[in-house]
């Protein structure tokens, strides 16, 4: 199996965050816990952080969003860090696998507020709703970048969008074994390890990063069945070879 | 590329509707394309209709249910198709494929309204959601086909979520397709495409159903790579046969 690529996103430029934003958010989740999300009213909110209702409705539209306080940032974030020029690397999945990653990064910082929210969103329907809506906005993002990068392949579209779901189910099924372990994971371990099955299944780097003619790769299919990866312009010997040695006939 | 199975899901059970359920539905579509969909309340549709308040309720649990009627019986359905048994079959990626071909069957039953609710949800962010959430349940129905299937490997958990996902992706490709080309492109032509791709690149069925010993799987990969599917016990002169033509050498 391919090791996932080395590259990481780059450092947070350490989002300055108001402190009243910060102390809404505060009361919110006080408040979601304590007697529950359908029974607090804004107005309760803003009593406990002691402002008033106008403050509260110019950080949040609505009270679910005063619970994901972070996605807007997060999706400007992904954007701006797809948008940035990629040194003409030959496949974007990489790229798109570390956009990924800053989200995780951002559930990361606050891990104790995460682990709460995620309890909070397994208890109301409209929250899980919100945060679907949110997820389907990430891939998108993701979408969009390898439609653009696909774009002049037959089935390019297709490929982005299968690529994309694949990307954010991967991330999401690492992210929820932190959340659902109260952080006792390695989320970005565990991230890693779930986007590397993404590159392994959709990314071209296998078969170009690791060797330079064929690569043999297992784990991913029925023990019967064996993948090789091969350029095509690579010497019928050395591929030879490759299946030999995976056949277990060297 | 290998051909998709030749499987299909079984015929529609011709499921009876209540003439006043289908009323119902009509008279909120005339409605929500004359007026739109916020402008209109269910007061209105039960008067169109002519039915009290309470024979709305007993068939939709809100407005935005009338906008999707059927969803629920085809999730019913999907559930059920997935029940049966498979007959031992080794590769579950087929018959989730199928399962999801249901959904696809249930658009393709009345085409007019299915385009007509496709233009619909574009322009209302509230039945997007809506919509969203409906998704995630098939989504969900077919990755618990496959963790249950793959309950015994390593990594299956996390194989049967990025699968599912990218089942969904590709059928919603195929799906909007159609839907934007006003029904002018052949919808199970185009869904069988997209899901063909997903079989291709995590079904098990590649090396073992369409060659005997050895398929070149192109298409999904970069002009310059071709990737073998061999069975482990396959002669190397029939695997090397295969890869020659792949590459043009033959």
């Amino acid at each position: 199996m391919n090791e996932a690529s080395g590259r990481r996103a780059p450092a947070d430029p350490s989002a300055v965050r108001p402190p009243m934003r910060d102390a809404l958010v505060a009361a919110a989740f006080r408040l979601f816990t304590e007697r529950g999300y359908e029974e607090t009213t804004v107005d309760d909110i803003v009593a406990l952080a002691g402002v008033g209702r106008r403050s509260f409705f110019r950080y949040f539209p609505s009270k679910e969003d005063v619970v994901f306080p972070d996605h807007e940032r997060c999706l400007a974030d992904m954007r701006a860090f797809l948008a940035e020029p990629d040194d003409g690397a030959a496949d974007p999945v990489p790229r798109v696998c570390d956009a990924a990653r800053l989200v995780l990064r951002m559930y990361a910082e606050n891990p104790d507020f995460s682990v709460q929210r995620y309890r909070l969103t397994r208890k109301v329907p409209g929250l899980r709703a919100y945060e679907l809506s949110v997820v389907r906005r990430y891939e998108r993002a993701l979408a969009g970048h390898l439609r653009d990068r696909w774009a002049d392949r037959p089935g390019g579209t297709l490929r982005a969008e299968v690529t994309a779901a694949a990307v954010v189910a991967a991330h999401n099924n690492g992210l929820r074994s932190w959340l659902r372990s109260d952080g006792g994971v390695d989320a970005e371990a565990a991230v890693d390890q779930a986007l590397g099955y993404v590159q392994d299944t959709f990314g071209e780097t296998p078969g170009e990063a690791t060797a330079p003619t064929a690569a043999v790769v297992a784990g991913r299919t029925a023990q019967d069945v064996v993948v090789v990866v091969s350029r095509r312009g690579a010497p019928m010997w050395r591929v030879v070879q490759e299946i030999e040695s995976a056949f277990g006939r060297d």
